[in-house]
């Protein structure tokens, strides 16, 4: 396919690289001439603007760092949308704010263009070696049309199913994993804080919820259910949340994440929750976050 | 085995069943005069305190809400240790803080007797049906000679190596899958406000660190071995954050401990770790709650 | 005055109001023709657009919503600059993001408009009143020529002595105040879980930093001027608020701040601070948020 | 008075010199006998154990480190109350946890002893001026008899009417002033890090309610009252949160309890309250704390 690509980053450049060796014909921008020298000794058309990047193409991918660039290199004064063929598709591959997305989406649509949001996940690594996770906000069908590209910058596609998914996934799963990960410190840290060898907890954990996570081991067979009946009592759990954050503040391992979630299950607690199973915090969240309108 | 058993609750009931099942004698003794009710029912021997029910036994096991009244039932002036017999074990399988249990140990060891602190995991169903996970204060030894116990309550014994870890392994595990069921249910509730399919969403997670946690994914090839040079850098997970957060204040989701976690990364970031891999987050963490004894 | 008013809101109509009783020629632009036509009957003259807003005047009032509406009714295709004379102020009374005031005021001041950041403060009952208090990001030369519009509109107004400080102290004050807010909400609700009536409470907290706060209590003979020499050890701080949060814990009222807060003064000990004045926390925080660019 | 004094720790001793000072007969206990001789220097008595320092006295005083202690002091084998007179005193002045201190008050009680809880504001320097404030947990009579004690060794009593109040609202005062101390030093440290002088920013805060609190400006005309029309609304103050707190975390100024109170207003506006007053946030914390059993 002819494509346009704008953004040479870290992740960018050897996307753009994997689509030149799968065969694609591509015409890049970026504002670092430096990158687009390196593309362009690998067989792309250098482009002077969004706008001439999009010239003549079959499609314009974007990876940028944000929202507003985003927005300028496909909407603005001399945005790619400026000189698109009709019929060519637009695929968003940056992470942005998920409503940022959807109003350059509608936007673009408004236009006459097919907009997919399509943002990656894994790492750099990944990126040079063409095996990107791809989040793509597209039905079966516009995956199945996009696979020459998406299969020439990563080794799995997940199919969504609708325009806006991609980008919602992308931020719900970054938000798990960037916070679990500090989560998951404040354990270690306070392991090597109380003479416990680190390997000797993670071989406990890793077969337990603390390593396995909650969506497949408790919550399918309770809240996800609507069965609240305990197995392990949310009143218990704040209790030993509360000997645990003790303990670390014995030794002084501040556990801000640790500290945050004893106050949840407390509220929890307060909500009546106390004797329900643990999973039920999910369902306590959601009551929370619930929007009450008269008050 | 004779063995004496304090503390009859949701879980000490079934443990001590199964123990009669198993062929051992036992005397219990509880607060409520139902619960020995059923145990004598089932065979087991009626003390009237915890020193008529540590008489004359190879083990006495306690199984109790919290510290000081381990402590009464063991170190009491009508405690199990009044009348234990020389050279009889001393096993706590309650849920207590550590250093609580250190110092009963300890007390316990002065008097002359070996202690195992043998917390238990799983569920009040696990325990009914012998299933439960125990964790181990003890080396390899001293676990085998009380397999014959161990292995009525439980499917699987995790052997810790030394007394107090037993204890300390299951605050740490404890802590971590109780504080990571909020966070979780953070981000499924993000999901539901903004129309992404839950499901959709643990598809993705489930091949995610997301789901699969951090200690076998992200942290073994780098921070582990002390490798932090970044594979996805510590300022981009703080920027996606700063997306979640702002997302979900804009859908009204309530988001706690992603909030503690941006301020974590924040904090990271000041002390120089932008450009470190995300897995440098647990040597920030280290850094953090080190002590330093000299300002 | 001859002044352009863009924005008239729940803030933004009674500050053009008090400007016309103030003597002050006013045309006045908002996308709601209701609240245009009030003006229009207080004896406004009704403008189309932000660009027919500013013409002719002296001085254009921009008090909109957020930043990029702030932009737009300013720099945009249709903007007030489009028309501004030569010489006019720039005055956006705007509650915005620090760097996009920054940005939209160096944007102006390359086009050759003086820029003046002019949040208010307290409420829209003050506004009524033309008791606003005026947070001007200006030298007192550029305030004294601004007074007659200032002195319409509010009964104070606080000389910052540069461009882009009105708009920061605004920031930072009702940050401070908002939190605070919620802070005096845990303590208020521990009290009364606790059956302790809130204003024998409160009479007591009246009289010490509780109620006074610390910027003029303790930290002004200690931390501000270098002095880290204990009045109120760190350590003991760190132990009450374990205590209060224990307390609360156990009368489920949640305290997230409180939970947040003690985290802080753990990692304060662990960095060595426990024997230090607990005023020293601003300094901890200095050093916790102090860029260090290598490690 | 002849009283036993039970703790002459850095707060202890000066208070005990000066009930010396003040004419009255004093016996001494401390586990330091540096600390005892000090005293007896100074006209005290020495005695070698809690019950021989409660001997013959009007009158006991415990200003001991924690709640255990003061129950092993008081109610131990060798505790004051197994010597001491019909008809004394039994006054804790130590900080301990309120419900602690119940359960001591009501076994001294039950012995037929009269118990006050009077612990102690403000710092050690007060405490060797003879200037402590004291927060007696008892009625104007009681106060009244015990004032020639609590007038040496403070400047100011207050008297909270009912037994445990003082402990109550010492804890609450003291939780209240610490938490409010590190979000004072999240406030400053944003001052620094965006150029705005922290005296300027003080200057501006001392004349709002971020300075002032909330206590006795915000809420006596709204909330106190019952009246949640807004002159703030709390939709307005979440989005000037969220400014301030991407504005900190653009400088990496963490704010761990900015961001706690950020996802509180959130749940605020999730519960319904989005147009109501900002001081409705006590409103709201009261719903999130009220105890709901049947769920």
């Amino acid at each position: 396919m002819r494509v346009g690509f704008v953004g040479l980053g870290q992740m960018g450049k050897p996307m753009a690289l994997n689509l030149i060796k799968g065969g694609h014909q591509l015409r890049v921008f970026d504002l670092s001439t430096n990158a687009v020298s390196a593309l362009v000794d690998a067989g792309a058309a250098p482009a002077s603007s969004p706008a001439d990047c999009a010239r003549d193409v079959e499609a314009v991918i974007t990876m940028l760092p944000n929202g507003s660039i985003v927005r300028k290199a496909l909407l603005g004064d001399d945005g790619g949308l400026t000189s698109l063929p009709k019929g060519a598709w637009v695929i968003d591959m940056s992470t942005i704010h998920p409503f940022e997305s959807d109003a350059i989406a509608e936007e673009i649509e408004r236009k006459g263009f097919p907009f997919v949001d399509a943002p990656v996940g894994r790492t750099s690594d990944h990126a040079v070696r063409g095996e990107l996770l791809i989040l793509a906000g597209a039905d079966q069908a516009t995956v199945a049309r996009l696979a020459p590209l998406f299969d020439c910058m990563g080794s799995e596609t997940i199919v969504t199913g609708a325009r806006g998914r991609g980008i919602r996934v992308k931020i719900v799963n970054n938000f798990m994993s960037i916070a679990l990960n500090a989560l998951s410190a404040e354990a270690a840290v306070l392991c090597e804080a109380i003479d416990l060898p680190l390997e000797e907890a993670l071989k406990v954990m890793m077969g337990t919820p603390a390593g396995k996570g909650h969506f497949t081991t408790t919550w399918p067979g309770r809240v996800l259910k609507g069965d609240l009946s305990p197995t392990f009592m949310i009143e218990l759990a704040h209790k030993d949340l509360g000997i645990a954050l003790d303990l670390a503040n014995q030794v002084t391992v501040p556990m801000p994440l640790g500290a945050a979630a004893r106050e949840v299950y407390s509220a929890a607690r307060a909500a009546g929750r106390g004797r329900q199973d643990w999973s039920a915090i999910l369902e306590h969240v959601r009551t929370v976050a619930a929007r009450t309108d008269t008050k």
